[in-house]
């Protein structure tokens, strides 16, 4: 392994000489060699099917592991789109004159070697490798044991355009050993790996979290909120609640629970549970709640639960004082929103509570790299440090200071 | 250790109630009472003293350790320093309008907790107290042993501040188990602190960034170099190579290694040593160095060693790509400086090297917050993500998207 991830270190060098137009062009002909691939690529895909299905993997999960000819296209597509950005290295982020003349640019240049853990959608594997060599930087991917023929093959793809391009293939690396002591092993590795991305399930994220020397950008659970103030419009919020519940239930960025004003609980409850009733989403409620409809009651787990379905939790709380407590009690630091037309309440909501993204009048689910205009999205960090929310492409860059001097001293 | 730090939390959170001038009303508050205090706090530190005498510390520590009125002065004058800063919190980072029209800020916040591990300087404590409190977060600090009974007493009237302002005094609190296996547990506690700050000793540091769940920016060794190139002012490279080393030989900005272009040395190095042997600085030198002039030898491990003393190492260098492979191996990402005339080279020279400040014709020892025209220096980070080089006030804040929609869905 250490072995392994020097190359992976001393290859990520490589790309210091690269051009942003010599980046570019790999990266076309990475999505071309994915779309000459597409049959090969089927095939290996086929074998991850049929060890699902023997396995008896939820359909849901073969649902993101299958891969067919459009698919293929889109992860082409995807990789032209990178290509396509704006260079994001060697950026001048500021830029100064100190007292004594010197002349300070701070520059973005990339991080260096940054490994990513992710689950079943083998297109992570082409999206990563493509915005980590964008952006410069050597990537180690390890991806789910459901997808490791169809990673492989996609991964083995890309490198024969590096081999090509006379580069290194240890740029797109996959993990070697990609078992749980692998990642282990990966994540002490600080003198090699200089950034760690986690993606996927709660216990994988802690263990990484809890056990890496290595810095971590975490891609946790969202624990997201939607709370309806008496000086809501109605209308307005129950769209805005049916659409951050419904529209994509299994998105991080989708609500787990509607927060309801005390004072107006009465004429809207009936309201919500006629939208939802629409949606066939099953709704769970808090005393107060199950006092003006009827709905299953709601416990504390409940409260604490990211169902990632289309379920929703019920609360009436006492005005926006209420919402921010159950918030700060029960949010992930994900996504809450406030749906009013007081700005004095909506400010109090938005600068009272600690999370990525805060909204007055929207869904939640707009926090997303793309919905951001961000272009590219390596995934939305739960993290407080170097990256939070949405995480463009520019979450891949780190920064220098380069002084220019004319023979100063102190 | 963990109801202290639930409740070093909560008090954070007090913090986003205050403004910026109540905030800034209670550092000069701070700064007084230092002042009103100085006799009980010099005799706080007279126990310090001679615990230090009787238990044989260096004479450089010693010398760190002690206070007077003068350095109480400082510390009061630092601290009003402080509150003059421009408040790092609410700055409205970047802000543009989405396709669907959602209004996006991104605003700066408060970290929340920052754990501080440090040592000896008893004015650490009130200068990141009060770096921390500006830019409203709290902080539990870990001084060093040797310090403990002047660090007791600052922390307390600075606590008495916060008291009298009716704010919980855990915003400024001191670590209750200052021992290694506190330090072990505090950096397991992600659930309340959000991010750690070491400075001091490598093992510290290694033991800090190998078993923290909490995010570390650290404050690690320099091993700084300079290369004199063949096209330099020779009379400037020798004025900055003898400041870069000679100025303040314990700083870590200061270089431990000069590195001479080949085609030069035999004309340079005679200067060189002319220059050091001026400052009696113990000079040692690779074996071409040693075939012109006459110095100690350099071994490997010297190279690889951050003196913090007045001694240098000399190397000859095959030109500036001898300089960079010389820096890749042994520098510690610090700050590294070229002396050339060249643009081309200079330009090579800074963007090989990964560091977090490359310099042109101007000494090391300008990698400083103040130098910088930060202002306040919470320290210089060697850490690659959050903070790089040089970490202002501005080091001590993250930041949230405040999304202002009016009913948008996806």
């Amino acid at each position: 392994m250490e072995h392994f991830l020097d190359k992976a270190k001393s290859a990520s060098r490589v790309l210091a000489t690269l051009s942003g137009s010599e980046r570019n062009r790999i990266l076309r002909e990475m999505a071309e060699a994915l779309r000459a691939n597409t049959m090969n690529i089927i095939e290996a895909n086929a074998l991850d099917m049929r060890k699902g299905s023997e396995e008896k993997l939820a359909a849901s999960l073969m649902e993101r592991l299958m891969l067919d000819e459009k698919r293929i296209e889109s992860m082409a597509v995807a990789i032209e789109e990178i290509a396509a950005l704006k260079d994001p290295i060697g950026k001048v982020l500021e830029g100064w004159v100190t007292e004594v003349g010197l002349k300070i640019e701070k520059v973005s240049i990339p991080i260096g070697v940054i490994g990513i853990i992710y689950e079943s959608r083998p297109n992570v594997t082409s999206d990563t490798a493509a915005l980590c060599f964008k952006s410069s930087n050597g990537c180690v991917l390890k991806g789910g044991k459901e997808a490791e023929a169809s990673n492989g093959i996609i991964a083995d793809v890309l490198q024969q355009v590096l081999l090509r391009n006379n580069l290194p293939k240890e740029l797109i690396a996959l993990l070697p050993d990609a078992t749980r002591e692998g990642v282990a092993k990966l994540i002490k590795m600080d003198q090699y790996v200089d950034l760690i991305v986690p993606r996927g399930g709660e216990a994988l994220i802690r263990f990484v979290s809890q056990n890496s020397s290595v810095p971590v950008v975490k891609h946790d659970k969202g624990q997201c909120h939607l709370y309806i103030d008496k000086d809501a419009k109605i209308q307005d919020a129950l769209r805005i609640a049916v659409n951050a519940k419904v529209q994509r239930p299994s998105a991080c960025n989708s609500i787990e629970t509607l927060l309801v004003d005390s004072t107006i609980a009465l004429e809207v409850l009936p309201l919500i549970k006629e939208v939802f009733d629409r949606e066939n989403t099953r709704l769970k409620g808090c005393e107060q709640t199950r006092e003006i409809i009827s709905v299953e009651k709601a416990s504390e787990e409940d409260f604490d639960t990211e169902y990632l379905a289309n379920i929703l939790n019920l609360r009436v709380v006492d005005g926006v004082d209420g919402a921010i407590s159950h918030i700060v009690r029960f949010g992930s630091s994900h996504s809450e929103s406030i749906i009013t037309e007081n700005i004095t309440t909506a400010e109090k909501f938005m600068n009272s509570i600690d999370a990525s993204t805060l909204y007055v009048n929207a869904s939640t689910r707009f926090t997303d790299g793309g919905m951001f205009g961000f272009g590219a999205e390596v995934g939305i960090s739960t993290s407080k440090l170097h990256a939070r929310g949405p995480m463009g492409i520019e979450g891949l860059t780190t920064y220098k200071y380069k002084v220019y001097g004319k023979g100063q001293i102190r």
